[in-house]
């Protein structure tokens, strides 16, 4: 450029406030001009607020996806001699799948390089319930990286800074904006990350529902359809799954006991909704990688997913047979009369368990690893007066009572017969080839 | 506020997102935190561009310049034993219309308190224009003010950062992020600095037409209601006409050129189009300060004006009649035809005096005060080929070429009796009451 730019960042923000397309041209040198500091953070968002307000059009997103790919490095496992496939999910309450997936995905012989993130807010991170696991470390070399995915199949590690790093710095800007919930956005956000990480397919766990940032179904259908032609457009093959997060997934939120629950489910057992969702989206993810009618759900059962899964912890420096942390407090709800638990509501039970210490406010906290809760019935199921119902689990007495006030109306016993508010099945769609 | 704040920032942005009104104390909280630095500039432009798309009632918009006014000091001349009232232009080319409207207005015993801005892109400031006369200064004293106010009448004056200093903070803001356009943000900064300057009444001139920055006559309209509403709710007597600035106003557009247009109007003469201004918006001025039946024109043409005018003059440090500054070049366009001209363009001519030195790119820059243009016909004139149709003065001659640019096909000579594109009639309509 030469200290000449190629376009005012005013003339661009105004044509998108005008209701105007902005051209690829323009879109390339404003991700690459706002990732310079060229282009003013109050600039990026106001941009940011008229692309919420005034939409893009499929070819826009594209573009702002390919330019915020191009902002970073991209990565290439075509050396690896084996299909790659990965998942993203949206992030809802007590979602944990990624733990009993990957490896249970790895075991049919595919690769899984599954670039994850930190929680923020009431939903969780992976890596803060995998760092639950002594020993357990997220930092991996690519290098590292190419090797475990190479000897184990399956890696779980922290995102580098040289992925999309436009994506890292829009992302911190609209979470202080408002304009996070914007779909152009989250889908380029999303897919610029996955498809930088240079898998060959990709499954979308794109959720609805009270504990999913978008909840309601339609809006869950057009960001999967958005995200699947962006990933299908960018060569990567893409489905997605639309499912219920209406409820917590599983009996447990939190951290340590999410990865308790998971290996639950790779030896078998577990909770039905985490099992269904998981053999699912394992199903989707091995399709896609050319792994046709394979029997994921054997692989649970006999053992081959768990011995995957230890590989895994093992090959990442954890200890799959040391003790967890365990909370130093409890406090368990019981039932005040006889009935069926008729509601269990996924946002006010993951912002208890966020209150806990089980996530965090600020991207610098840290977590309490045995923070969290422990369901011990789920909608639909009969409880007696005087049964536990679920137990608050903190470092911290003195946080049990906001988290108390956040399930505060949230659950509610019912009579036998009493319509069940869960929001329907748990996978309500697919979208995809 | 002892350290908690009694809002957050995204919940108020998503509220307006989302099309929902602000409330009062919600509005109080957001202008006062961001002039405090507590509001972050990318937090308050997404605001910005979500009040730009999704507007603002008439109470928002009050609230908010109310909390404008509330954020600095706020005058009152109310100690000065006689009536104020004061005039504000939204800007055009060639609108000099301040300078001998202020010293006729006072003329009648009424004091005019004119705080005044410096010009940015094509429209020219009415501080940049009076210093071109020699010793002139804009900068006083409250007390040098009032004191001025009370002995001479009128004043024009740099608004000091004590007035509405949140509207200078969100005026920067919107200038880099498009966000300069909006109706309710127009209307609450212009009202918040005048209410806050303590003027007892307040005439607009409204522009409309291709070198004001609201092109459409409707929406001039509607930014004027807006501000009336807002003159008279906080107990200012205001009213606006709306004037069309489809062509330059008079023959010059600079500064040191104006001053002289200025002080030939103020001698009785003049173009017709800048004397018929001057007194359609003195005989408002007076009307709403109380002072009925003024005859403004008899006190242009007897020389009341221009001796009001000298002692404003004098009382700021200027030498009345010393020389003003001439352009060091000058390059004069010539008719190719014989005909009538038909068009004279308001922005195009706005931009090159803008390009030739007289207007700054950067509010740091200086203006060259001899730069400009001078105009040797208007539309509906007969030109004869060969004859002068402007003049454009500069100190470096390399300015010229990009000049010319500017107005290529922004004039053009015609047939007699075709059709001429001035827009209609100089002042469009009245609002008020």
């Amino acid at each position: 450029m030469s200290g000449v730019e190629a376009f005012d960042a005013v003339d661009l923000i105004r044509a998108k406030r005008d209701g105007h397309e902005l051209e690829t041209a323009e879109i390339d040198w404003l991700v690459d001009a706002y990732t310079r500091g060229y282009v003013a953070d109050e600039q990026m968002s106001a941009m940011t607020m008229a692309i919420f307000l005034n939409g893009m059009a499929r070819r826009e997103i594209r573009d702002l996806t390919m330019a915020m790919i191009a902002s970073g490095e991209r990565m290439d496992f075509s050396g690896l001699g084996k299909a790659t496939t990965d998942k993203h999910s949206t992030g809802g309450v007590g979602d944990k799948i990624t733990l009993p997936l990957m490896p249970l995905v790895a075991s049919f012989g595919v690769a899984v390089p599954q670039l994850s993130g930190r929680g923020l807010g009431h939903t969780g991170g992976t890596l803060d319930k995998l760092e639950s696991i002594p020993g357990w470390r997220a930092d991996l070399t690519n290098d590292e990286m190419f090797a475990q995915l190479r000897d184990v199949g399956g890696v779980i590690c922290a995102a580098g800074s040289g992925l999309a790093p436009a994506d890292k710095k829009l992302y911190a800007l609209r979470d202080i904006t408002g304009t996070v919930e914007a779909i152009p956005l989250i889908a380029s956000s999303i897919m610029s990350k996955k498809i930088a990480e240079g898998t060959g397919a990709l499954v979308l766990d794109v959720k609805f529902g009270s504990g999913a940032f978008l909840q309601d179904i339609e809006r869950s259908r057009e960001l999967a359809r958005t995200m699947v032609e962006l990933g299908e457009d960018a060569g990567v093959a893409t489905s997605a799954l639309i499912t219920n997060m209406n409820v917590p997934l599983g009996l447990t939120i939190g951290n340590a006991n999410e990865v308790r629950e998971s290996i639950e489910v790779l030896a078998g057992g577990g909770p039905a909704d985490v099992r269904e969702l998981t053999i699912a989206l394992a199903q989707e993810m091995l399709e896609l990688a050319g792994v046709r009618d394979a029997d994921v759900a054997a692989a649970l059962d006999d053992g081959r997913a768990m011995d995957s899964w230890r590989a895994f912890v093992i090959a990442q420096g954890g200890d799959p047979d040391a003790a967890m942390p365990v909370a130093r407090e409890t406090h368990t709800v019981v039932a005040d009369r006889d009935g069926v638990l008729v509601e269990q509501s996924a946002l006010p039970f993951g912002i208890a368990a966020w209150r806990l210490g089980a996530g965090r406010a600020r991207k610098e906290d840290p977590v309490h690893h045995a923070a969290g809760i422990d369901l011990h019935a789920k909608p639909g199921d009969t409880v007696r007066k005087g049964e536990p119902l679920f137990t608050l689990l903190a470092d911290e007495p003195a946080r049990f009572a906001r988290a108390l006030d956040a399930v505060e109306g949230a659950y509610r016993i019912g009579d036998a017969g009493e319509q069940v508010a869960d929001g329907g099945p748990l996978i309500a769609d697919r979208i995809g080839r």
